[in-house]
């Protein structure tokens, strides 16, 4: 049995396969740059909050193959023994370019770019997928969450419905950098130094026999309480009785509120509302945990229920509806030449050539114009009037003058160090909630967003055609 | 900053508050009985296949409070140094049954229980949840794809849109135990010696620039190969220069198909077979991968797709119609006496009392007649007719003879101490298989499956209302 001592074999097969090859063949230094990106905005949102870099950095820091790792692809029988002694000796050489995390994008543009070896470009797609897919689609839902609150206070509950350990974990990681404000978990507020929230549940109740003894040995033993009510009867049973436990405890707890978890949220809150009021704790919060999400919130505030705080678990955690996204890693430049992935489908068709990703803000507002993609070695900040236009359509098009052009991908390793700081929880936070405002509302919207302009240079769009030119011409070459 | 050196934190933080009332009062090594069940079919499907045991097994077999984990729960300034101390000083003492991995399991039935101390169920629930809930819903996803293949080899391709690293790995062993017979995810290889799979991508014909150089290198370097035609153009291209490198290698290698990844499956995968069976590869198989499901497989091989070989990724990896499966884990008894959780919704209503689940079979054929849960204290194989009727239509029920009852339920860890050897993969994957074989094909069709009896005793079902009639009273006399 060989020991989980290294995540460097958490790839597809193929990948080592290919790396084979390109070794046998004496092409696997062979300068290559690869870009991640995906072509669909999931739960049809008109961004998302990009995060899982730190999750890479660390990783990538110490990624190795160890003797385990070697031992394991021997018993493969599949590979020489020089190759194993190479990916030994392997370790990360490339240049990793990415954007902020908690950065705002968009689709069709790179989020995380690889120069390199072409070995260091292959070896570490699937695992940047794996982590960049997951982590910025739970941000977005977050955010997509976060829009409908009016700022009332987020509570991340998802962890036994999510997707194993890493998603609960590194989920409500994402949830807080998109907008939550606390999570249930306790071992992401001690690795990532989260506010952390929960109270009690149904089985302190069940253990107590009713919900004034329970209420009442809580209370007992806390400072800060918040009553579930609805373990037998929300009206009848829960919140009498934590009113009375109130009452009895008076200044030597925090009563806090109370929490629905079943029933029809929006007429029970309405008639808790009343009754806390009437017994005086109109500072009472009502919290709610129900599979709730940004739908069933927006619904309740409609009915004009009385929920002030907001616990959210399956449908975030597991980005329910939508529960992928599908960013993409393809290779766009090898040997200095760009390089393009064909298809039948237009937008599926990659952008060839190693990019930046420039975000055009108006001058004087520093509202969003647009983002901008170019050759790395073209600065658009250097020009007087910018003309963009929608690569699809090119017709759609418009000049822009006094604008600032920042950009988006940031150098992270350089040949293989980290020389990147990453920045603690609470400034990625606060980075994605400017980047955010930065952005019109019309983009931010939960249902049919504007679609906000990622378009090309120039130089870039005649590459790009000129390319799928001349390998549409190969191939009938090759047919005649 | 504190190290990720325990999962013991991976709970609630209600849990934990809990357990301080608890210890306060002096009832937190109350005797007490947890049952973790799902009230609803995921993907409307007939069965689940159970799935978490080991991951379970080895988390808790290893579980406790370390240092890290007493500093950061100090650093919040909730809880006395002496419960702190207590916390460090924990260890499980409870027992814990479960269903074996790889077990046909139903709804509303337990999976798993957890008889102790009140501190230790209380613990465990999240964790417990966290992994069943997943693992559970993946191998009941692959079983459901495995069931409209014909034993068409199947390849688990997820990693890269699953939900972070847990998911991908453990995701991909559930896959495994539920039907699939290889996987992309080379560290799963390596950890549960799953066969792995995977030959090349799109990348390695970029690096190359066209099919044939491509192919034309990954032959001279594996022995085995499969060609991914669909980089540029799969029939006027791609296959061409499969064949022909295939015709120039001959014995020197393994021709084992090619792949399509893109494109109209069924179209492509017609014209393919011909191309190949023309150039006299009548035993190249055909692999497809892009976005399937049982559904996607189904209307292929209605529309007689030419495919052999089938890729799973994202709609897998993430059951992506329905990506979270709702088991929950409640209270049954405490100090000796049954409880119950209400519900204004009958079939929200938990069942009281530590129970067996027994599996009923025929006892000539060993097909299944029904799930019968039992107080633990009752044996049913003791009687010679067995009385079944469902509990939410009691007069719907049956009589029978010549019956075999077999426990479902198993001791894992007895007092803290695990008592059960873990299987290998291979052993669990044949116990699915037979569980699956035992069960009628109506409760296994994708659709509209029958829905298989999970029936109570009339001994547990008499308890059960019972105890819904004294604490509607009981209610009533509260709010008098």
């Amino acid at each position: 049995m060989y020991s989980d001592d290294s995540l460097v074999l958490h790839t597809d097969a193929y990948q080592i396969n290919m790396i084979y090859t390109y070794w046998k063949q004496g092409i696997d230094q062979k300068p290559v740059v690869f870009e991640a990106y995906f072509r669909k905005m999931p739960f049809n949102n008109g961004y998302v909050i990009f995060s899982g870099l730190e999750r890479i950095v660390k990783i990538l820091n110490q990624l190795k193959f160890t003797d385990d790792d070697i031992d394991y692809l021997q018993s493969l029988d599949l590979y020489d023994t020089e190759f194993l002694t190479y990916l030994k000796n392997w370790h990360l050489t490339a240049t990793i370019r990415s954007a902020y995390e908690g950065e705002v994008m968009f689709n069709n543009e790179p989020l995380l770019q690889v120069e390199g070896p072409l070995v260091d470009a292959q070896l570490l797609e699937t695992l940047l997928l794996n982590i960049i897919n997951f982590q910025t689609l739970i941000a977005t839902k977050a955010a997509r969450i976060a829009s409908v609150t009016n700022g009332d206070p987020l509570l991340e509950f998802g962890t036994r419905r999510a997707q194993e350990l890493d998603a609960a974990l590194w989920g409500t990681r994402a949830a807080f950098i998109g907008g939550f404000d606390a999570t249930s978990n306790v071992r992401a507020g001690k690795l990532f130094n989260i506010p952390i929230s929960g109270t009690h549940a149904h089985a302190l109740v069940q253990a107590y026999h009713n919900d004034y003894d329970a209420f009442h040995a809580y209370a007992e033993t806390h400072k800060n309480v918040v009553f579930l009510v609805d373990t037998f009867d929300t009206l009848k049973s829960g919140v009498p009785n934590a009113i009375k436990v109130a009452r009895e405890f008076g200044n030597k707890i925090n009563f806090q509120g109370v929490r629905i978890d079943s029933g029809d949220m929006a007429y029970l809150s309405k008639k808790v509302r009343i009754m806390l009021d009437e017994a005086g704790f109109t500072n009472a919060k009502i919290y709610a945990s129900n599979d709730l999400d940004e739908n069933t919130i927006l619904n309740l505030k409609i009915q004009g229920a009385k929920i002030d705080v907001w616990g959210i678990g399956t449908k975030l955690i597991t980005a329910y509806d939508q529960p992928a996204l599908g960013a993409v890693y393809k290779m766009v430049s090898i040997d200095g030449d760009d390089t393009i992935k064909l298809s039948n489908n237009v937008e599926k068709i990659s952008t060839p050539g190693k990019k930046q990703v420039w975000r055009i803000t108006d001058s004087k507002d520093g509202k969003s114009e647009g983002d901008y993609l170019t050759f790395d070695d073209e600065n658009p900040s250097q020009l007087e009037t910018l003309h963009m236009f929608d690569p699809n359509h090119p017709v759609i098009s418009k000049n822009i003058k006094n604008f600032d052009a920042q950009p988006m991908l940031h150098d992270i390793f350089v040949k293989g160090d980290l020389v990147y700081d990453l920045p603690d929880i609470i400034t990625i936070k606060n980075y994605a909630k400017h980047s955010l405002n930065d952005l019109w509302d019309e983009y931010k919207r939960i249902l049919n967003p504007e679609t906000y302009p990622v378009d090309l240079s120039q130089k870039l769009y005649d590459a790009k055609m000129n390319l799928i030119h001349d390998i549409r011409n190969n191939i009938q070459e090759m047919t005649k």
